[in-house]
């Protein structure tokens, strides 16, 4: 039977090309679900190693036809050459306890596990480059802003780690995602699983899941695997788009702080003077794009009763898919711009003075030096900017509100007031003193380590699970 | 100095009212912070007691009033208050190594661990009652559908227990949101920390927070925390609005599935004949609109610099309060909907039977009594199907496409085709069969209780840590 | 100078590939910016000639090599080629007054109001065909719904005219977007336009826009334009999956309403009675995508400084236009489903009557025959569709709460309660009786002319211009 | 009956209070339906003035209790107060011809063309601001950016009249968004109208709406009119946020060209120096919310069945009201950064000086003066700014490149090169020069006077109708 012309040139047709996409973790699947049928008896050993046989042959054939008339997709397409080869009678087999409902919800919890491995990868990589360029930069000078201004000094690696650390929560959701996406749902046999005496947790193995889905309509109906997978892409994703904002704003020709290689920086076709640091720019645009591909698939499953499975579909996916491969270009250019930054220390002390930034470690001084309240040095301090850092100001507002009197000499309150003073003196936890950003490293990198241990074994144990896989199906193909 | 009336009356009063229901938070942690400048020495012990007992008398006084013109906010209101207490030169001390900054990121961790641990305590009592409904249902028969289609029959507890496993995935989320919300900011001082010798992890403690957040630039700026703590949240209004819109089909006049006592049912001011159990579309509603805030509170960050800070302010933050609030409110229903729900059996069995939905069933017992390919199988009971189920069909098609003879006689193929046999024989792994059940309502149980481990242990640790801060506040208002 | 290699290979090749798609719109800019040129003797005539026949050339030779190092992007690539051809001395004075800005935000209008009138088209034309399967309807009985509910007994015409408005009200949005997208940013010059004296209206008439922006930084930065332009998409997308999700339910088994061909029907791969007309999930997941996607565009704008221009750029605008597809997809398989659905009109009887859905029909009968207030006569109604519809009930009841005399036959209530009677008397505007619908047709048709010669002038006016631009540049060529 | 506890505490209650909110709406249309069936003589006229007698009386009770155990909602509880006072007999007339969905629907549009004009007017004044800022400072220079670097100076007029354009074609969509809203539902009768013979056109008259929806089903269950109502709105939402970031930029101390007064300016608690114009941020942050809100609103529609109407409720309704007033807290911030900000010129020239950004139109009076082409000229110009604008260098490299003589003097150079210069030129459409601004001026206050014009008619248009209302229904009240 001929399907409508509109149906199959505007869905079928498409989502085969899609499939194709998708053939070597079909194959996979096949594999495994056969092995499995043989290990239960459920098929007899023979009938298994032809089937093994004509699989594997169809494996070295290319797939490169349109989508014939009157087939509904390349399950049955496969299914349709597998029976060429062998008959219907042998290849019907094949199809025993399973459904496609069962082989798409594998198939694509496969590409996103994948896809959420590569970007683990990107990350714990980004976070490594941040850890390096903070340990390069423990003693660079930085200015960090609030609202749009200058604040206080501190340090690039101070800047730097506290996106690391960002990064590494991120990390976390990630690691709960593979742990929620890497659950297989064969055997769901629709729904309801089958009467056979099937064994999931054998196919589960081969395919390198961390278990089968506990509840087979579960296994088919749910989207929650594929919305906490895009949970902390999207978090990711604000986050990448954030910095990128801020290190525009640093990077501007007013700020000044950041500086970038003509490598990276594109002219206008008019402006003769013009000089852009656009990767900035491309990164922030790719964030928001990835970000807003996530929210595209995550909005798709709303309002769709439980039950409606083709969301969980390939053409969903496949923007799933997409979103993704948008946000590992953002980490790339976050890397770049990471290693290719540098920060022009002289202007960050000339905008830390002028701009008054270490005003508050001099009306601290006042509170330890003289017992003051911080309130009353706050005022005092607040009077001295005002007056353009005129010392003497500084001498009448103190003894005036503390009846006290001032005996810090000019020097000594430049000293206070110094960029260098300033950083040395925040030693306490989580500060840009050096000993303070000692520990956050340490503190960083026993959980980069620790986060890089569980993405690692999750990695190797689906190689081995796929590699056990491959040498006993290709035994199967030798005979069994 | 005034500040412009537009600017006060849309910006700053309205924000002075959010600020007033925070206020408790805000004591607690004037409190803790005092306290930690006694025990570091920072402050004199008499000038701490004397500031305690101002505050401690402060805090019995009702704030009623409007913001006062020059104020800028309620924290300045109170530290105006304790200065017409005991004079600003000791007052003033109170504000010493902190910052708004931090009081306010510390508020507003202090209501999302709130509210995430409130929600946590709802989603667990769904999932107990989910487990208990299940219990009780585990012969309950129903149909279960795909593509809106009647699919296979199973059982309540096989329907319920899928939102059951979905829900612990969201509480897992839950649980990683609580560790990230949970760390305390206090002493970042703005950004830098400060130059004086403070223990922040004096502080943490006494708040219940975990530990202090690892960089003190990061504690103020980031926006992974209220991100990751609206995640799971999303997914779980999402599940909710799914199975919403999946128990309005199964209560559909048409299908019948489920029913509804009269007190969840509105009439029709005009159509006599009309019984809508609308709490179904209030759930929906309520699912898809805490979905949009939390959407809202999440795109807010988006694009902003990284250095900006009062996104993470009060107006946003009371948007995640009230997105929450209609998330309870929508466990509630759907709390309510589940222990309220029934099942017509008879119409489950008469819609199992006449759309011939234990089809699949007959085909594979074809495949294991005559060892035919499943996909033949599939073909003849298709066949079978369109007939109207005709024995004689049967028959003829299978002698036909097989070559062999057919040996079942028409009650037994009705008793294969029976509701009752197509659920006994489902017993694997994540099937509707007893024993599948049994097996996964064990898993359950380990899990909640696991999750409501974790969960409880968080509340505990918090409880026991403010009631350490009452106390040791306690005794140093009396006095030290 | 070479770019980054990480920043190369991310932005700069896949930015030059997606402007090969758009070549031919950056030549017809190209020529109408140098008709212009010559026009207003800012360029002498004879150099005019020679630029004209050299970009004639290279319109003729085919862009097919990958973005060289060291070019930023396809404009300088082919200023360069164009270098090649005739000199930098002559070549360079192309890009007189204009730059690289005007040229993109002017592409990308011309692009999006490509699409726009694609998509009015595809609307006009389902809108074109709901009229038409309403005209063959205006009898077809159909059960209408609310809160998922039978409510009353209408037509199918009525059904698909509530859509056919919806569409039309979309329609406008279309019109008014094209108004707001159809403005011509060249002579924008970057921002500030130039000091030479062209004249941007002839650029902007030959490249078929209504009119120069007025404001030159305004033609550079603003979002409006293509904000302005998705949301009325955004409307339509979720229009058509809220049609969907209607149809499927009316189209389930159990309703069994709505029928549809072989064609459009899916077989389950292991449950052999399954028919899925899945084409309605894919009209719902096309919607819900096309919807992500211009929120995907949407977002992208947030937050971003005014001044950024980087966003109105092509890897944004190219997410546009996939979205756009998509929609487009959505309507053709709208059309499909209009086309091919029919009503199972025996069904939809025996719903209504079985159902109660024309009780208030006999309430408001007894109001006209009994002068009885509408509230009584609903409570009465409602007690007799409560016992089954037994006239008895009717009888008694009426009796005792109006104290009046039942004068009623039997067959009088049923003729009353019949589905052709409830149709037949709802003649008022706005309802499904045949003068009603023959009225809203006429409406109908009258704004659907209006709408289609709007959409049809732009189109005409944009060809008609772009057919002056290639016969007054073919003139150049030749000569002048 | 007794509605469930759940049930009734966390839906019914709530809808209660918001309907109580809506109960001037609610009387509204009482009278005009009542109106409608005295003039149709559907009612007699003794009866209609008893219940208009009795509906008088009650609108001057207040309603100040909860919502009455086992009454569904206000409509039902207004009816039995009603009928408390002329008994049922009398007041259940008052419902013939019509259904809570047709008020719920009629009430809705009701509040959100309200708010829409609202809105408007707010809009309107903000453009009306705009353009008076820019009258007074047709001569203030301003340095423009692109890709957040200086890109050419313009005027602080240039700069204001791109956001008033941009606002008036958001005003346009709010026309269109008022016409589509502004359409009666009232006399659908749920959704097939009745068999009554009302008068759609008296009922929609006296409540202000231009006419009768056409379609009675779509009057119920479209969703169109309240997407098509904060679309806008949305638009408008972002282009505020955009404007705000931009602010920041230009207000940010290094940047340092936009100042703002002291009473718009708040402090740091522990920074002494900090001076942050956080009304900036709280526009951004107002604006992203509200985009936010009506997008929860959007989205709240997708996949529910069209024939589902829940989502047109109360619940939903009052987010969309709540975000319009988020947004009009946005517009009246942005009225007062308009009205206060100021630019601080001698920066402007100094940084447009120092940042070349004139460096284009010396490249144009190059090419003007020398013939040289325009690309040829870049280089020179390129390499003149590179050397820090040496004379020297612009000497040599004009003469290597060109092989021309360079004749211009240094002072005529600096002359090109002077701010002054660089507007002055721009004189073509949509440029900086005071001609073009001053056609600028003249085109926008045309379009608000027509932008302004249909508001006013549609403001009086409405209030005329329900004067009309008023005078007759005071008249039936007054015995007819």
């Amino acid at each position: 039977m001929s399907f409508s012309r509109v149906y199959k040139e505007t869905v079928l047709d498409s989502s085969f090309e899609n499939w194709k996409k998708l053939l070597n973790h079909y194959f996979r699947i096949n594999e495994a679900h056969l092995l499995m049928l043989a290990k239960t008896e459920i098929l007899p050993k023979s009938l298994v190693v032809e089937i093994a046989q004509a699989l594997s042959e169809l494996e070295n054939e290319k797939i490169d036809e349109k989508l014939p008339d009157g087939v509904e997709d390349l399950v049955f397409l496969i299914e349709r050459k597998l029976s060429q080869k062998i008959g219907i009678e042998k290849a019907g087999f094949l199809h025993t306890a399973r459904s496609r409902n069962d082989i798409d919800a594998t198939i694509f919890r496969m590409c996103v596990r994948e896809k959420l491995l590569e970007i683990a990868a990107e990350l714990i990589d980004l976070v490594e480059r941040l850890s390096k360029k903070a340990e390069q930069n423990v003693r660079t000078f930085l200015l960090m802003y609030t609202h749009g201004q200058p604040a206080q000094p501190s340090t690039l690696a101070h800047y730097l780690l506290s996106l690391a650390f960002d990064s590494l929560e991120v990390l976390e959701g990630l690691i709960l995602a593979t742990r929620v996406v890497n659950l297989c749902p064969m055997g769901s046999a629709a729904i309801t699983t089958t009467g056979f005496r099937i064994d999931r947790e054998i196919v589960s193995d081969y395919l390198g899941f961390f278990e089968p889905i506990e509840n087979s309509y579960r296994a088919i109906v749910t989207s929650n695997w594929i919305n906490m997978a895009l949970d902390p892409l999207k978090v990711l994703a604000i986050d990448l788009a954030r910095f990128a904002q801020d290190v525009l704003h640093k990077a501007s020709c007013e700020v000044g702080i950041f500086s970038f290689p003509d490598e990276l920086v594109q002219i206008s076709s008019i402006m003769p003077q013009k000089r852009n640091p656009v990767i900035l720019e491309h990164l922030r645009i790719r964030s928001s794009v990835s970000f807003g591909f996530f929210n595209a698939v995550e909005v798709a499953f709303l309002n769709t009763p439980y039950q409606d499975v083709n969301e969980n579909g390939d053409f969903v996916l496949f923007k799933f898919l997409d979103g993704a491969e948008v946000l590992k270009q953002a980490l790339k250019l976050t890397k770049e711009i990471i290693e290719k930054m540098t920060v022009n220390e002289d202007r960050v002390k000339e905008l830390s003075l002028s701009t008054g930034s270490t005003a508050t470690e001099l009306a601290d001084h006042l509170v330890r030096e003289f017992r003051i309240s911080f309130r009353q040095a706050h005022q005092i301090v607040s009077e001295y900017i005002k007056s353009g850092m005129r010392y003497g100001s500084l001498v009448e507002n103190f003894e005036r509100l503390t009846g006290k009197r001032f005996t810090m000499s000019p020097s000594k309150v430049a000293e206070v007031l110094s960029v260098e003073n300033f950083v040395r003196v925040r030693q306490v936890m989580g500060g840009p003193g050096e000993k303070s950003i000692e520990e956050m490293l340490e503190k960083l990198r026993e959980r980069i380590r620790r986060g890089e241990r569980v993405i690692e074994e999750t990695k190797i144990f689906i190689e081995e699970s796929l590699k056990k896989l491959w040498n006993d199906f290709a035994s199967l193909v030798a005979g069994g």
